[in-house]
């Protein structure tokens, strides 16, 4: 294989969007140059792995002067197709679908909830954010003719695979799944959980 | 240094939560025995290294007959120091507050939401799960008082920073943020934190 076509194991692209983030965090310090050890000091990731990780995309830093924040930043936004913004899909206007449209850190970063749905006639029809929101019966319509691909659900365990299985029949082909149930997904789909207890757990490891 | 000293590192301890889940969820399925290779098809994480990061704290599988499900989930619970249940102070009862009371993920994985705080006169001696709602200004109080090591942080972005402050000040030693700012924090005092962004980009990287 060339280096062109070699695959990128998906732990290492697991690790770019913390580097972008702790990119973005220094230019917003007003900074113009960054090192693979400050980085490292920010993210607990060692200097030679992020040297490593970053080595597949091709020569973003000079010895001895290290990487240009802003150059380093677009080229991890290239790289992750993170160039124009992504239009996302919201299932579920609970509490957590309110929070995520309200939660600050979309913005600026590559994806814009764009279209909300949810089962509950009481809400169906009101305004969150800046979508209406819609019937989940109207899914498949609606999210292929805004040709959306990515989505997020926010739906209690007992729907969320319904719901899943919704999105991808829909041409939907990622879904970050705030449910806590494991989804299965053909083998095209992206999915990724959030789930607090995990983070939880790999604290009090350290609490004695 | 011995192997009962030796530190281990914070990667490995980041994916113990994640072979207690699949473990977990094996159990539903009223499985008794498992393999590195299955654990390594559910997770996407390589058999050696699922061996590699258990052989850090014992001999938990025979060789031709895998690991008992049950055995190998009451050593990383013990290993997680998990077998007792942690009371977790909620900061913030807004939509998301309320979301993770009502999350039925912690119920059976180490934790539960014991207060909840907030800083709304409309909110505060309001009831939200098993808590009432507490002004944020009794935080070092009731929280010395009730021995509380663990914490969810769920305000805004702008606010985050004097919670967490407090909630060391108040003897907290973990804290899962849920506000898209990053926390400086002592050393003793452990950090994680929970931001969509992060999982979203890592999956455009797969879309065209």
């Amino acid at each position: 294989m060339t280096s062109t076509t070699k695959v990128v194991p998906d732990i290492v692209i697991g690790r770019l969007p913390l580097y972008l983030r702790a990119l973005t965090y220094l230019a917003e310090e007003s900074r113009e140059l960054t090192s693979s050890q400050e980085l490292s000091d920010r993210l607990g990731i060692s200097p030679a792995q992020i040297r490593k990780d970053l080595s597949h995309f091709g020569e973003f830093g000079k010895q001895g002067t290290g990487y240009n924040i802003l150059f380093l930043s677009q080229q991890l936004q290239r790289i992750l197709h993170l160039a124009e913004e992504w239009e996302v899909v919201l299932v579920g206007a609970g509490d957590l679908g309110h929070a995520l449209v309200h939660y600050g850190g979309f913005e600026g970063r590559g994806f814009r909830i764009a279209v909300v749905f949810d089962r509950d006639p009481q809400k169906i029809g009101k305004k969150l954010g800046e979508s209406e929101i819609f019937d989940v019966e109207a899914m498949p319509t609606i999210i292929k003719d805004m040709g959306i691909k990515v989505s997020i659900i926010a739906v209690p365990a007992s729907d969320a695979h319904t719901v899943a299985d919704t999105l991808i029949e829909s041409g939907v082909r990622a879904i970050l799944n705030y449910a806590p149930i494991t989804l299965s997904v053909p083998p095209h789909v992206q999915v990724q959980y959030i789930d607090p207890v995990i983070h939880l757990q790999r604290m009090t490891y350290y609490l004695a």
